[in-house]
């Protein structure tokens, strides 16, 4: 491949300008420091920062950037401005951009980016150890968008609703690409299709879809089905027995995904993909898979701007980035070792260096530095 | 108060008689003991154990006793048997019980029966320690019993939809029962309202009414408002700041009461009540209010039949139910102080008897006798 197109949508909100500037430093260093590829970089507005720029969340010249790009770079897009009771909110600017996109697997990892972690962990270390869950989320269809009716609309004042609705193709796709993660894992992952068959129609079509299409389609993988509450409970009392890919709607993902980010120590280090397809594998006929990543993390309003925000989290999403929208697996996996060896206690031969998240005293800046040193 | 009706459903699946008889043996001694109450036991067939003699979850016979009763004792319904692929499943049989009986406030503490416990939580045990959450969550309206439409039905093969639908009385009922429980509680908590005002039209009516409820009719009791996504997170990573009373619509309260009973430790310790009111209160025109307790762990197919079940959580159940629908708040805190006493260590002044579930190997019928014995 020779150019990658990659549009940075920024959010310029919070820690998000802090911690997206140094995610963009290391991208500029793998692409300065290769042969291979090109990254070109675009900046435009998006949620809380383009409400107060232009008055809404999701400016079209930004969604037209986001669809002709290979990839989008996202801080988050909140912050205590544009709350619940704001009148323009970010959140359906985010929604809008989800759905134009096509951007229905959302891939969240939960993992160790390094043992010396483990004291960051709110479980006991002997039951977060070795915990290895990525979640695929469906992000596009149920509850979030179907149809729903306020309850302050004629002709029933005092009643709500929202629906929940799925369809096979949507099944179908979302665990098409569970299966392509737990097959490129390295071991292959086994798959925990998580319902609440026992009540709702939904999951119902849920568990006999993603039974036929894994058995059919992909029948050397494992896998499992599991109902939303004894996961959740799962998650806290024995993690490592979700080891592996956690398949899920919309709403369950929106929940488990928070959950499981807690157990890995640190949301600072965390990254996430939201892709219309499944990640790029290099191959002869290779095109992008278009994708929005972005830290887990929130805009932390109480340590924005200060400069110790933890950069990790976009860092990887960078990473992630470079892996499963362009192929580039060799200069993503070169940013993961830095992040490893920067984060590593040294007497496992890195730096340790921690931001405040993680009981350091290191600046968002200066984790940046070290990184882009190391690479 | 001279006689308490008592209807007891038996579920005589799995672990549940073994520990259902416990429970019944601490309400016989309590009864017998006392010259100012008499309670009157009846056995009947619910769930797995009925679907197996009658062929179905919920005989009539049941339902008449049910509505007939003052409060019912409950083991637990399920068991592998009666699967999600099961022609004829219990599930139906509970949620129509709770619908017919109006049962639409499920409360579930998660806190510590014993300090000595927290050697068993799954967190770390400084962030463990001081949890004292009851979550009071809506049973009877939400998405469980929205109207539906399975996959597999004419004319949209292949879509299936649930509708969620929430009114302002159904919000306002339940904020009222969480109200009562916060200011009934020693010292008063707060309330934390869970909601997804963010995306869902319910939640925002839900946001709505809670603020308008709380405001007006409880002005003295303090509370917030928090995210489902972000409220599974915090109760990982620093459960206590969710003490206090964790209120919420069905499915959220389905994922998050799980998720938060096994923070105390052992799920085999933790009572639930389901109930057509706030608890009562022991006053000059007392009325007994209708409830369904049950512990909150499974049928454990793995242990029954084995006798090593722990009846902690049924005998729980019993204390709850003669003090929430009986107000018989006295024998309940005896049992809760004999439960207290028989778990704590030695040197708590305690036996420290521990079931296997806790790490000990001390069986169902002796446990029960060392509750009845210290009573
Ligand atoms: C901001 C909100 C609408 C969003 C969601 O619920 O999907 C967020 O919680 C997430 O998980 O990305
Ligand atoms: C058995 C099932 C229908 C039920 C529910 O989802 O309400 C159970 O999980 C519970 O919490 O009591």
């Amino acid at each position: 491949m020779e150019s990658a197109g990659l549009t940075w949508v920024e959010a310029n909100i919070s820690v998000c300008p802090e911690v997206v500037a140094q995610a963009v430093r290391v991208l500029e260093t793998v692409s300065a420091a290769s042969k291979d590829f090109e990254l070109k970089l675009e900046e435009h507005p998006f949620g809380g920062a383009a409400i107060d720029a232009v008055g809404e969340p999701l400016p079209a010249s930004t969604l037209k950037a986001c669809q002709e790009a290979d990839a989008i770079l996202m801080g988050s897009i909140g912050g205590p401005k544009w709350g619940v009771d704001a009148k323009v909110r970010p959140e359906p600017g985010l929604l809008t951009l989800r759905k134009t996109l096509g951007l229905y697997a959302n891939i969240r990892p939960a993992s160790f980016a390094s043992e010396s972690l483990l004291e960051n962990t709110p479980l006991r270390p002997e039951i977060a150890k070795d915990v290895d869950m990525i979640v695929v989320r469906e992000l596009i269809g149920g509850l979030y968008f179907g149809k729903r009716k306020e309850a302050n609309v004629e002709p029933d004042i005092g009643t709500a609703w929202d629906n929940m609705i799925y369809s096979e193709e949507e099944i179908q796709r979302i665990t098409r690409v569970a299966a392509q993660i737990a097959l490129t894992s390295n071991p292959p992952m086994e798959i925990h299709s998580i319902d609440k068959a026992n009540v709702l129609a939904c999951s119902r079509l849920w568990r006999k879809t993603v039974t036929e299409t894994l058995t059919k389609e992909y029948p050397q993988i494992k896998f499992d089905h599991q109902l939303v509450d004894s996961t959740a409970m799962v998650m806290v009392a024995n993690p490592r027995k979700l080891n592996g890919v956690i398949l899920t709607e919309n709403l369950f993902g929106d929940i488990l995904s928070d959950q499981s980010s807690v157990i890995p120590g640190s949301l600072g280090l965390l990254p996430s993909a939201s892709m219309n397809g499944a990640p790029s594998q290099p191959s002869e006929d290779f095109k992008p898979t278009l994708g929005l990543y972005e830290p887990i993390h929130g805009s932390a309003p109480d340590i924005a701007g200060k400069g110790i925000a933890n950069p990790i989290g976009t860092i990887l999403s960078a990473a992630m980035l470079l892996r499963y929208s362009l192929g580039l697996a060799k200069p993503a996996t070169a940013i993961e070792d830095a992040v490893r060896k920067v984060l590593d206690l040294e007497k496992d031969g890195g730096y340790g260096l921690r931001t405040a998240d993680l009981g350091g005293n290191v600046c968002t800046v200066e984790l940046g530095d070290k990184v882009v040193e190391v690479l």
